[in-house]
């Protein structure tokens, strides 16, 4: 008669060490990559992304998606597997993800579009002149793009002139 | 003679397999959450927050932390352990972390301090009437104030009246 007693109070001992998990079940857990590297070391906001590129003088790459975008899930697939894209970009480059638009109209030179990449120089210029290889959305990429990407990323690194 | 060869091809082939990794060693992915509750979904910006809570018509709250802060670290430990409060901010909150700070003043009443909490209603008003228990930093809360600290998410939960 005392054993189920004891079963109730391990079973209440091991709910009170167990973590929250949702009535939905249990989630993975959000990266900041979300799958655009791993690797890379991700600012999270606009604000942080641009002083990181002040700080280390490193060009930004803004990179604008939407998780549930075909075009985005494709270039991301490309994008993520390309080392030599994924090397460069972690030691000469602060990166930043946004599925969500800034304030900043900067960051839509011809409109807001996914995906869509912008690069920013250390001295807080955007290079709306780094463009991709389409005229109707100028920052658009597609997976076949990912030489001209990869050219762009070192035009971003010839940094322009701070005017101080 | 043939055996070398296919050893250097096999290691070609899984070389252009692998996944990029940094010289100073894999990196652990980054999470949102940030180890302040791994089962919440987290808002990235302020402006996705803000635009989640418009639009769900839940109450925002905005965690100040910094990574390398113990008084951060300590607090974050009972947080993510406090199956209530996490319970509560997954069904009623949408939750934002942020490392940095924004550029809106409304965010910081009495100064830029971490750990910090923000409630903000729908209506996009910071309720600043929601305090912790210290005079000197009133956003502020210690891991002895987690009563306090869900008492006044229920405070957040009434939510303001829309002045429509």
């Amino acid at each position: 008669m005392v054993r189920p007693v004891y079963f109730v109070l391990l079973v209440l001992v091991a709910m009170s060490f167990a973590k929250y998990i949702p009535k939905t079940g249990k989630r993975v857990p959000q990266t900041l990559s979300r799958g655009w590297g791993d690797q890379l070391i991700w600012a999270q906001t606009y604000e942080e992304a641009l002083y990181w590129s002040r700080s280390r003088n490193k060009p930004l790459m803004v990179l604008f998606h939407l998780v549930d975008c075909p075009h985005s899930q494709a270039f991301k697939k490309v994008f993520s597997d390309n080392n030599e894209l994924q090397k460069i970009l972690d030691e000469d480059f602060i990166v930043l993800n946004l599925v969500y638009e800034t304030t900043d109209k900067h960051l839509s030179p011809d409109g807001q579009y996914v995906p869509r990449i912008i690069f920013v120089d250390p001295s807080m210029t955007v290079r709306a002149d780094i463009t991709g290889p389409y005229s109707n959305r100028m920052y658009a990429y597609e997976p076949n793009d990912m030489k001209l990407l990869v050219a762009n990323m070192q035009k971003a690194k010839k940094l322009l002139k701070s005017e101080l």
